[in-house]
């Protein structure tokens, strides 16, 4: 995949291992724009909040979306590490604007790992040198950042989309990780999970912003491996404007054009976290239709998919559908379930409240397959909702129940 | 434990197979009253509701809380069995009115056990004339109703208490199933659990609903297993005057005097419940305390209780109080993460934003232990709650996974 990338003009990129994560697998990753790039955030809506969410966020407003640069950890999340923490995100910035002649409120932060454990913030520091000069445009850079993000990820995720504007191509590649504590909720989007997007159209940081609020929702925002909103969950788009496509305003072509690229972009992003979720070997979508309105038909998917006792019968690919309306049940959304219907893998196994003869081994093996849709109809009005998750599996307790001790 | 129970006067009990289950283990379970006995009950409050739920509120309701029966049957939950699954419950409590010789809604009627599958309710019907001269009044008789109410869990529950009414002794027992599917939320009440308790108090109905009410919300409404609320989840409490000991008031020592023992027996049957949670070793008091309100704290305790993530490094003894406190803050209770504090096993690990050096080594030690307590300190207000909860293990995963096909 790695191979077909549409890398955008205008960046440096690269990864490397600092001696963070004990494995000695890559733990350091940056993005270095050429000129000043716009910028657009989204950050965690948890209370608690990692020392660089609060940086970053700090950085955005004060350098009003106009940076330079990226430097991302894995291997420490850097949360709940009181004063020291704050000061360790700080030098982060620090040492990378001097290094790269800018100003530190133009250097974004992000961290992900373990929480509450000291950050040892100068192997950073003292690895930077020799990586900066390292950094570059290819598929191979761009692979490098990709690999020094990941924690418990079993593979990179990467993605990337091209887009006509006014006779210009423009270009966006993203890459994002993130397999458990994974239930985004940014500020209006939301999961540990990062995505660093970057495209070389031309673009105030206030057209970005409204971009990336229009695309969160309808993607990270609406993945969820364990309901597990983190401390650090960030996601950033930069733009170089070094393609010469310019997006002057929301009314025109262009700017839906862009739009819908990034949506291509960030779905796949947020699909990948899902097929790759801890544990987890199939993608499930959850298609909630004609609920009271697209609120409550997002509650009820929702709660279908935090249920333990459903993601445990998606891991056994057991259609056990009987799981389902009960969590639909007590989502808390008014429906009546004498007219409420389930399909599960194109399998009708429930209609207007009365069980259907199905054959057990078609159902099966539909859900063994690596994709598929789960669909409620509530008969209760016309609201929609669509939730990517995946199963409850022994692997992801087995991950869970290990990651420390 | 068996031995040691104090059984009221004025009933007879048993429990038998009747071929529901495969396994040929017991799966039918009678209560009869010598005489008409004051009747309260809890039902789930999941908008999907089993035929017996159904049924039973209505038996109730109909016959003023003056009952003489009771019959459960496990290994079919008897949910989403529509009209058939109606007429099946409805013969059930028809069939045990006829041979004991009441009228139909002096039956009370369970089920718990697969959704969705068709009662073979005539095996239940052709195993009572055999069964019910059976019934006895004594110890090895409540253990056989104890052993008919079972589906996944691994032993029976049982409990009792005594209790001083004016010069009089009167003795409270009950029998409960639950171990996945746990979260009861009662209309007020809360889990597929099942609980029924007999005391041989004389007690109107309205006394008897005051009094369950209270002591509902404190006990099995504050256990959780995997926050899935049932479709059959339901408390009866049977009174049949027998001892002598009489209540006529709320406002008499009597009174108290038998909540306290209701309370008693509740909060045993509901932390055997959690103790027999599907996999689990360990049975965590999660206590919130200095929350906003009573309100937050619960809401807090649940979120932490429900975090796929805090029940695996449960499941792993692992002290990773980080993922306590990011499901902390993602419970919509407002809070300052720099003054709360965490507590796991008497170990402090957190202490007003700052994570405190502590031994792995006795934290983990800690939380081997079958009890302990989690205290969470928001430093927010004078809010408390507890909320008793296992971990999340691969056991689980396993039990949940394979359960149909």
């Amino acid at each position: 995949m790695i191979g077909t990338l549409l890398l955008p003009r205008g960046f440096r990129f690269g990864g490397a291992s600092c001696g963070l994560k004990r494995s000695g697998a890559p733990d350091l990753a940056l993005v270095v724009a050429d000129a000043t790039a716009s910028v657009a955030a989204a950050f965690t809506s948890n209370l608690v909040r990692a020392a660089p969410v609060l940086v970053s966020e700090d950085h955005v407003h004060r350098s009003r979306g106009r940076m330079r640069a990226i430097i991302v950890n894995s291997g420490n999340a850097n949360c709940c590490t009181g004063g020291a923490g704050l000061a360790a995100a700080r030098l982060m910035t620090h040492a990378m604007a001097a290094e790269i002649g800018c100003r530190r409120e133009e250097v974004f932060v992000s961290s992900t790992g373990v929480i509450g454990v000291p950050l040892k913030v100068e192997k950073i520091v003292s690895a930077l040198p020799a990586l900066l000069p390292a950094l570059g445009p290819g598929p191979e850079a761009f692979a490098a950042l990709s690999r020094g993000i990941l924690t418990t990820d079993t593979r990179p995720k990467t993605a990337s989309a091209s887009v006509r504007i006014a006779g210009h191509t423009a270009r966006i590649a993203g890459c994002t990780k993130g397999a458990g504590m994974i239930a985004p909720q940014f500020r209006r989007p939301h999961a540990t999970m990062l995505a660093f997007l970057l495209t070389d159209v031309a673009i105030s940081p206030a057209l970005l912003r409204r971009a990336l609020g229009e695309v969160i929702e309808l993607t990270f925002n609406s993945i969820t491996v364990d309901g597990d909103t983190s401390t650090n969950d960030t996601v950033a788009v930069f733009a170089s404007g070094a393609s010469g496509a310019r997006i002057s305003s929301a009314r025109g072509a262009g700017f839906r054009n862009f739009v819908r690229a990034l949506e291509r972009v960030c779905r796949s992003l947020a699909l990948q976290i899902v097929a790759d979720g801890e544990g987890a070997r199939h993608v499930i979508e959850i298609d909630v239709r004609r609920a009271p309105d697209d609120r409550a038909a997002a509650a009820v998917a929702r709660t279908i998919a935090h249920s333990p006792l459903v993601k445990t019968a998606l891991a056994g690919a057991d259609p056990n559908w009987g799981r389902i309306l009960a969590a639909a049940g007590r989502a808390g959304v008014p429906f009546d379930p004498a007219k409420a219907s389930i399909t599960l893998a194109g399998v009708h196994v429930f209609r207007r409240g009365r069980p259907l003869p199905f054959d057990e081994r078609t159902a099966h093996a539909g859900m063994g397959r690596h994709e598929y849709t789960m669909r409620v109809d509530l008969a209760a009005g016309r609201g929609r909702a669509r939730i990517w998750t995946c199963e409850l599996s022994e692997g992801y307790v087995r991950i869970n129940a290990d990651y420390r001790t």
